[in-house]
């Protein structure tokens, strides 16, 4: 497969300090599994940058980064030093544009969530319910709620009317559907191959070892929930070995705290997604432990990104404090992506999987720096 | 006064059920304190009246509703009998349109939620962390995501493309903003009277009785994000001795999770209010005890509607099983809204209220049925 070639881009607030533990085990791997495996830093803190040059990341940052294999990203959205008299905030919808550009750009059509709740990570849910949460929530990552159209008309005046057009393409609706269904099939299988298994109800009674459920609020935004119902309906029609179902997005809320372990595969669109995945972030654990995959999984020239969910934090940023397991989750992922093409960074991935998960279950409860996590997990590696 | 006439609109499901609770309730209030108060019920099941029919309701129904002072709704949205061979299926788009109708047509623009853990009410969340849940979640009723513009270009084709409008007006953002600000002195108030304070530190550090919160997606949905923002910032300066505070929707549902303590009066979209409302009612003891008030504040002519936020519940309709507390909470609601004109009839909202609570507090626990239930409830309110 030859040479892999990563973009890192730590971006600003903790980002760095966690950014900075996933090299440490990057180092670490790739010198144990002889991998093929190079990456380049791109240092442009959003705010920084942005009082510099104007901008949040290079105009050009696109195209410096197009010719990697994967971007593994920190955080970005640190708006800037608050407590500096001359202090220059940058606002969130510019610190984070380089999020949406790179999704966009590199047409990463699918974003992906895995909920799981890790032993050693926090619960909030009592009764145990978070205990089977297991859940991987797809979302549709090119379009619908996040298409950027629309705009401010009489701006500013009492009779100001502001609008946002959501748009779903068929297309891309059936390419996440589908991309959810065969999800659910890889689960299973992997599933089976634990030794565990799980079961869920088809309408008409069958037993089924996975399931997708399709997210909408059609009862409201009828159009577009429409469609998605009806490109689910069909789609499922190929997977008869998967049960389907459907929610409403304020029921799935809902449910995914009242009955978690209900869910197997969630497909949710762009916004629904982003809403649900926080909930289910923090339902199995909280945003320390939760990866973002951005995935392009068909035109192999254009790199996928691999982002912790949390944010920049910027009130703890600096202090080497910050919790590196969601960046380190971020990483196994990362390889498991590139394990597609070159078996050795699965291996490595689930490698880096394990050793985190097992730091996890023995340490979840102490206060430990960013740096000792990092620590405990490379020489967990090292072995 | 004069006499105030209330629709009484029990629906489907278990609407019937839970409502003949609360019309029991209201004959004892009534009786006892000599209430001006008069009902007609309106017994449209969508369901079987679009079988017959062919509407979900009969098409004059604003009309027939209009010169009420109020609405009381059990619940619609039962597609009808799933055994039955003959069965005709409604979908939900369809039965639950009488709510948005009555939404748009009495431009009831408030939909208020409050969400407050009672005591007996179910907890889902560990360490007591849902014990100080006390919220308004105010909901923009009348535009945003609901405005039902779009449509579906080369429908059922590979080409087809779905669109939906957001459209929000600076007027409508305006006046509920206001209202949340509002709100939030009354409740500052209401809680001095109780002997109870809470506080909320403002960004420059110093400490107010009461707080709003916005809520946007301002980093992804940039316009009407901004034009929220621009609109409580302004507002905001009329109410010195209230906090601020601004959450992405994303956020605010980790933050009801982790921290549900933090909020107290919430301001958000149509359809960022009915996500943050369903997971803020479960989070504070489920749908059992959550009402919805969809209030016309301006217009004394047009009623407002008030419904519990749970469903028609079809699953367990005509068993006698559901619980009516969600209802009895929505018709205390109701009765305080009136007040506003009658004093009478708030004193005896305010003591449903207390009669409901104190019965949830004591049984909470126990299988009830809907009727023993309101057996209970009514007996506190004669004795
Ligand atoms: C930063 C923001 C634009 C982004 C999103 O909404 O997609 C974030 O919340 C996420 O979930 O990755
Ligand atoms: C039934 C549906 C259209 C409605 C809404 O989305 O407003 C419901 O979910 C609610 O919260 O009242």
């Amino acid at each position: 497969a030859g040479t892999m070639r990563i973009a890192i881009t730590p971006g600003d607030g903790i980002g760095p300090e966690v950014v900075a533990e996933a090299v440490r085990c990057l180092e670490v791997l790739r010198e144990k599994h002889h991998l093929a495996l190079e990456w380049t830093r791109f240092p442009w803190p959003s705010h920084a940058w942005h009082e510099q040059h104007g901008e949040s990341w290079p105009s050009d940052a696109l195209d410096q980064l197009r010719d990697y294999q994967a971007i593994l990203l920190g955080a970005l959205g640190d708006p800037g030093p608050v407590d500096d008299p001359n202090r220059y905030l940058l606002p969130d919808s510019i610190s984070l544009a380089p999020l949406l550009e790179m999704r966009k750009g590199f047409d990463q059509w699918v974003c992906e969530r895995p909920a799981r709740l890790l032993p050693g990570a926090r619960q909030y849910l009592k009764d145990d319910r978070a205990k089977d949460i297991d859940m991987l929530v797809i979302r549709e990552n090119s379009e619908g709620e996040y298409v950027s159209q629309g705009g401010r008309l009489r701006k500013g005046t009492p009779d100001e009317v502001a609008t946002q057009m959501e748009v779903f393409t068929r297309k891309a609706t059936e390419r996440i559907v589908r991309y959810g269904f065969e999800q659910a099939r890889i689960r299973a299988a992997a599933r089976l191959q634990e030794g565990r298994t799980r079961s869920f109800r088809t309408l008409d009674g069958r037993t089924c070892e996975s399931q997708v459920c399709i997210i909408t609020k059609r009862n409201a935004l009828r159009h577009w929930g429409d469609m998605y119902t009806e490109v689910f309906e069909e789609i499922s029609k190929e997977y008869p070995d998967v049960a389907t179902h459907h929610e409403l997005v304020d029921a799935a809320c809902m449910k995914f705290v009242q009955c978690p372990w209900a869910f197997d595969v969630v497909v949710a669109s762009n916004l629904q997604g982003d809403i649900l995945t926080d909930l289910a972030a923090v339902l199995s654990g909280g945003m320390g432990v939760a990866p973002s995959c951005n995935l392009n999984p068909t035109d192999p020239d254009m790199p996928s990104m691999f982002e912790p969910t949390h944010g920049s934090a910027p009130d703890i940023a600096g202090q080497g404090i910050a919790d590196p397991t969601a960046m380190l989750f971020t990483t196994a992922r990362m390889l498991e992506w590139l394990g597609r093409k070159d078996p050795a960074m699965a291996t490595a991935g689930q490698e880096l999987f394990d050793a985190m998960a097992a730091d996890l279950a023995e340490s979840g409860d102490q206060q430990r720096s960013c740096r000792e996590i990092g620590t405990a997990v490379c020489n967990r590696l090292k072995g």
